[in-house]
């Protein structure tokens, strides 16, 4: 079995990672912030060095505004309803998953507001059309650091910058790139940061993160917070404010292996999906049965079609030979239409830490056995 | 270390369910319903077999309607957003959580949903009182089905027929009955169940239910569903109108495996809970020291304070004693209200599956052990 559908979910866990998975449910399942016995603080004091150590890995600078959700859709979720705006305007991408543009169908029909899609030259948002889109009642600019579809990634420093100075709040959907590339929500001037932990992060599903930077998210979710318990108020401070309900220690525990691990191994990591990447880069751009739309191929991510094959056609092909890629729209319909593949899709293979030269080339060859 | 603090998360949990945790994220981490590869299909059948096996342990009778959530918060949270309606009004008891008393004060302001609270003579909540509660504009009737406090059981089957008659939409926060007593949610006439995994359902932390009965939920979060990409809005379908981003696989396969156990050892789990019940209630109630709260010992649920004591005195006492208990509000203000503990709390002990005789008789010697 060849797994190439890392942008899903990563196959390589860190042996620490999956170890401390077992370990807490078995020895430490217990709720951590709430009783006051051993069990409950030794948990909650491991849960605040996991905050310390995600808020230095993105340099947040703020342990507190780390902010555990069940997955990078919610943390989009809660930063874009937590900081709704009546009657606003927010600018996105066209690389934006459905995980955003659902919520701005949802803010549109509900609380007017309205939304600009850019659909960038080349690839890349220029700054000029960010400006281009302002309007008098923007207040957020979200962007898709990494496509889920095309690998293209986007200059969050420029503009985390522009923002910046443009007063606008800065949102980025990281599902793609954290773990991949150095995020520095500081030196980035991002406000709202989203990232799920069971892709390039290499934890465990069913957990996310929202980052807070400098900048207020209203509560979109109720619920006990093991203080002010006497108040019908969630608390106002950050993590209890948007933390609500029994903490997953066992998912939060068996990440902080996983942030220790890539500490230590970021650039082995993704060197070697780079290095992987290249090798597949140059056969897909060289082969004449294959349209490439992937050109950032450091991403680890490819899109592409075999010429004349709809995707799930060559899908199931790859399926036969063992072969785990994804086929369709990758839930986001603006990136598959940027790139003309709309509503067909494409075929995406991702390349992950678990991958090898081997699988690659296996891959190359089951690719060109293919006959129409 | 006696661990008495079930309530908030059970300690035992079975062994197949840990080795499926910890096989499913080393073996099957995947997306489900994303891929048309054989891993993400393989965990497909496996969530789909999950959920026919939660909707056969509560009598739902359809599996589509098991929706999978990050946990018995959210599950209430989604319930009570997703079937809100302006301008109406809710009928809840005194013994429910903040996770319904603060969705409840959050719609209150932004929707004008008013509501009343049942504060029942006798603990247990009798028709008449409810029907003397409704008004014109009552649609919902939220029970929490035994307190979290007190342990205090209502009678779900007689609400449930009366909310039927009187076309009123019937919510169950089961949060600590699920798994401890018989929920049938066609015979007791539950439109809304909403239940925690890590409790008595014996399974991990992080994942949560909500089943749902023929009743209309809104969705109240959005994102990839792997189905209609093409559209900005949620599928019309359950469960894919509910669930979007990636589920947790391994918390899900797990879960399976408690409901596989429960199935086979639930008399044996209950009856080993009631026992170890009896003998600390029949200390507890001619213990002259002890106020105790408590009047439904089957529930495994013990609120008490000492004379004279406040309850964290008393916690701090046997946290030095390697006894792990919770004292406080538990996230219930007007059950505090109810039983007089408001706002110093009490100390809850809650008895699980994990524990043995030997360790409620070392309870009742530390506690008799206390001096003020």
């Amino acid at each position: 079995m060849i797994y190439l559908d890392n942008s899903a979910t990563s196959k390589y866990k860190p042996k620490k990672t999956i170890k401390a998975l077992k370990n807490t449910i078995t020895k430490l399942s217990t709720n951590p912030g709430r009783g006051s016995h051993k069990l409950s603080i030794k948990a909650s004091l491991k849960i605040l060095e996991t905050r310390e150590s995600i808020s230095e890995f993105f340099n947040l600078g703020k342990p507190n505004n780390v902010i555990f959700t069940s997955g990078c859709t919610e943390s989009l979720n809660m930063a874009i309803l937590g900081t709704a705006k009546s009657n606003g305007h927010i600018i996105v991408s066209t690389f934006e998953h459905n995980s955003v543009l659902r919520v701005l169908n949802h803010l549109k029909q509900r609380k007017n507001i309205t939304y600009t899609i850019i659909k960038p030259k080349n690839e890349k948002i220029n700054i000029s059309e960010i400006q281009g889109s302002i309007k008098t009642n923007t207040y957020l600019v979200i962007i898709n650091h990494i496509s889920n579809v095309t690998g293209s990634e986007q200059d969050i420093n420029k503009i985390g910058a522009f923002c910046k100075v443009n007063k606008l709040l800065f949102m980025v959907d990281a599902a793609q790139s954290a773990g991949h590339v150095k995020i520095d929500m500081q030196k980035n001037k991002i406000n709202l940061l989203c990232a799920a932990c069971h892709k390039g992060l290499l934890g465990p599903q069913g957990l996310g993160l929202l980052l807070i930077n400098d900048c207020d998210v209203k509560p979109t979710k109720f619920g006990g917070t093991g203080i002010n318990s006497e108040s019908l108020e969630m608390p106002n401070e950050y993590p209890e404010k948007l933390e609500c309900g029994t903490l997953p220690v066992e998912l939060i525990l068996s990440t902080f292996e996983s942030i220790k691990f890539l500490n230590k191994n970021f650039d082995k990591v993704n060197n070697k999906i780079k290095k992987l990447s290249l090798i597949l880069y140059n056969h897909l751009k060289n082969n004449n049965k294959v349209i490439l739309y992937t050109t950032n191929f450091e991403s680890g991510v490819f899109a592409f079609n075999l010429k004349h094959t709809p995707p799930n056609i060559f899908a199931n092909y790859l399926n036969k030979h063992d072969i785990c890629i994804r086929a369709g729209l990758h839930c986001a319909p603006y990136a598959h239409k940027y790139i003309n593949t709309f509503p067909d899709g494409c075929i995406r293979a991702s390349i992950g830490y678990n991958n090898s030269k081997r699988d690659i080339k296996k891959f190359i060859k089951v690719l060109n056995s293919f006959n129409e």
